[in-house]
């Protein structure tokens, strides 16, 4: 028998390949020779370096970078087992997790240090970037990051604008000369699932803005900023991005990628199950195992359950998703593959007590399923 | 596809007609014209009345009468659906939980009120009795039972000796011409678990004193008294109950019941199978699902999941047992006819958060299960 096991990492517990190395052990004290091939998912937000790299057996490098409010963070990437394809996120960089709540503030957070973290992934000889962009605490459109990558962002009197989302409106001069030469022959796929225009009543200031600290009056002048900077690009550069789906992810970030490279939006979870050759490995499974920490409502939109369960329909081939939580609004998700939704606790516990014993639950929970599936043989 | 329901309750959660009833629902949900026989269980111990009236379509009754410590307190009993049948738990009347911690002597605690309940149930003509003797206050032999039902147990100066434990020693004379004629054309069957002896080491008093409130002082007491009332009961009756084994169940209510009546101890899980008529209603079904509020290690021992799947086991039908916790020790079971557990938790929560949650849990995870059922058909 052979099944495909293709969690996600559960957030806090397991990473997805541990998931998976979990769900094997279930599955072989029952049929000790089942055939389990392993494919660590993500679906492009956090997890996603460390599930590309369990899949590909690639392998991860900390780097230390500027934070998003200049002081030092170390910051992880990944390099595929390709060698030639490097995997970021944004927020390991510049994530809104790297800012104590009270110093939450977008008119000063930056992206450079995702500049670094290109910098860096290109010294590893790849010429392929996948950069996960969920989680921001930035609103500079990506200004940051292409400063850290060698382009010149000057004032009126020929100088680099400060760093962050408040200084955008002093852009008058986009001078690309220093541009790191290597980004010319590399590919890049931005993982993004949101359709967030740049500017406006739904543009990254406004939508985006008070989660990482702007009040209302912030959110004006960095969506103003933002339209400037659009503006001035639209001048220079040529290309319109200020209402492109997707610019406005990441406080603009998306906008900053389309701009100035030619970096292609893609949903998260298609860019994995590409990258993870999930759809190949699918094939002649009998079953597929999927999971995710929180199953509900939102898995719909995007998530990894149900990327592998769209996968797997077109193959006919059962899903059975596993899950610590699971949600209001599960049914919509039976209409999409997914066979069936079992909770992986063993009694009533604190999160925290829940969260540690992830792998033994997730492990006894994919036993006591594969013994089910047996009864049917 | 004929599913067997046959959940025992789930302790402060469900009664275990609850816990059928929504496993149905869930079945439902998948397979709208499945077939399901439910059979709502208990093994002897808390919800036994319960399960037993409403596997037989019977009544419950409520009746005033002396608690443990002489107190008025509500008992329940049940008829079943035969009329002919009574079914008593020990505990309702002279339950360990009726008395509060500070107050547990078993030097006083009764069990008349136990008689009582037996005398309230023969009023409604019943000619069989169920007695469940588990959960226990009291330490007195079953002489309080013995006295509410009209026997005398007489001192030296033929005066009735008092309630409790305390006072067995006074027996001198036991006249039973006053006893409830109407017993004697009725069949008495004990559930009951525990094989201990009345007295010595193994017995009522030193095992079970304790945990209702006994010193070792009184333990040595109470076991001397119950060695005197077994002696006087060979000496008057006949019957020599001092090393039956069961004998020392619920303080020795065990040995009181089996010298005055012609009572027979049985396994709850046993007597219950039997007048649910289980084993009849599980024939040609396709899938039997039970389950308990805890599985554990212990489950192994006399439990209604274990007693149902080693029924299923002699028809070869599989067994899936459903727990709102599962504890370490759970593999033994799968030795002995239960071929796969499952937990029913949404979320990590409060107990008392996922006591309240336990029908929709179960009837959700149910659903889930039926559509891996599903999958092979």
């Amino acid at each position: 028998m052979k099944f495909l096991l293709a969690p996600d990492s559960f957030k806090e517990s397991m990473t997805a390949k541990e998931a998976a190395d979990a769900m094997e052990r279930g599955i072989r004290k029952v049929i000790p020779y089942a055939e389990c091939i392993k494919v660590p998912m993500a679906d492009g937000g956090e997890g996603t370096v460390q599930s590309l790299v369990d899949a590909t057996e690639g392998e991860l490098y900390k780097v230390l970078v500027k934070g998003p409010l200049g002081d030092e963070v170390e910051a992880t990437f990944g390099v595929l087992g390709d060698k030639k394809t490097a995997v970021i996120e944004m927020a390991s960089a510049s994530g809104l997790h790297l800012v104590p709540r009270g110093k939450r503030n977008p008119l000063l957070t930056t992206t450079y240090g995702t500049g670094q973290l290109i910098k860096a992934a290109l010294d590893k000889g790849v010429n392929h970037l996948i950069i996960g962009i969920g989680g921001s605490a930035t609103n500079d459109g990506g200004a940051g990051m292409i400063q850290a990558l060698g382009g010149k962002l000057l004032t009126l009197d020929n100088e680099e604008i400060n760093l962050g989302g408040g200084y955008l409106k002093l852009l008058h001069k986009i001078d690309l000369d220093g541009l790191d030469k290597r980004l010319k022959g590399t590919k890049i796929e931005v993982a993004c699932d949101v359709t967030n225009p740049l500017t406006g009543k739904n543009g990254a200031s406004y939508v985006f803005g008070p989660q990482k600290g702007a009040t209302l009056e912030m959110v004006k002048i960095l969506d103003d900023n933002l339209s400037h900077y659009a503006k001035i690009i639209k001048q220079q550069l040529g290309i319109d991005i200020e209402s492109i789906p997707g610019a406005g992810a990441a406080g603009g970030l998306g906008a900053g990628l389309l701009a100035f490279f030619p970096a292609e939006l893609k949903r998260g979870i298609e860019l994995i199950t590409e990258h993870t050759k999930l759809k190949e490995k699918m094939q002649y499974a009998d079953y597929v195992f999927t999971g995710e920490g929180s199953i509900d409502a939102q898995t719909l939109y995007g998530k990894t359950p149900l990327g592998v369960a769209l996968i797997a329909k077109e193959y006919n081939i059962p899903v059975i998703a596993f899950a610590g939580r699971i949600g209001d609004g599960v049914e919509a998700l039976y209409e999409h593959g997914i066979n069936s939704i079992i909770g992986i606790l063993s009694e009533a516990d604190t999160i925290e007590k829940a969260l540690k014993k992830g792998p033994e639950n997730i492990e006894r929970t994919c036993e006591n399923i594969a013994r089910i599936i047996l009864l049917n043989k």
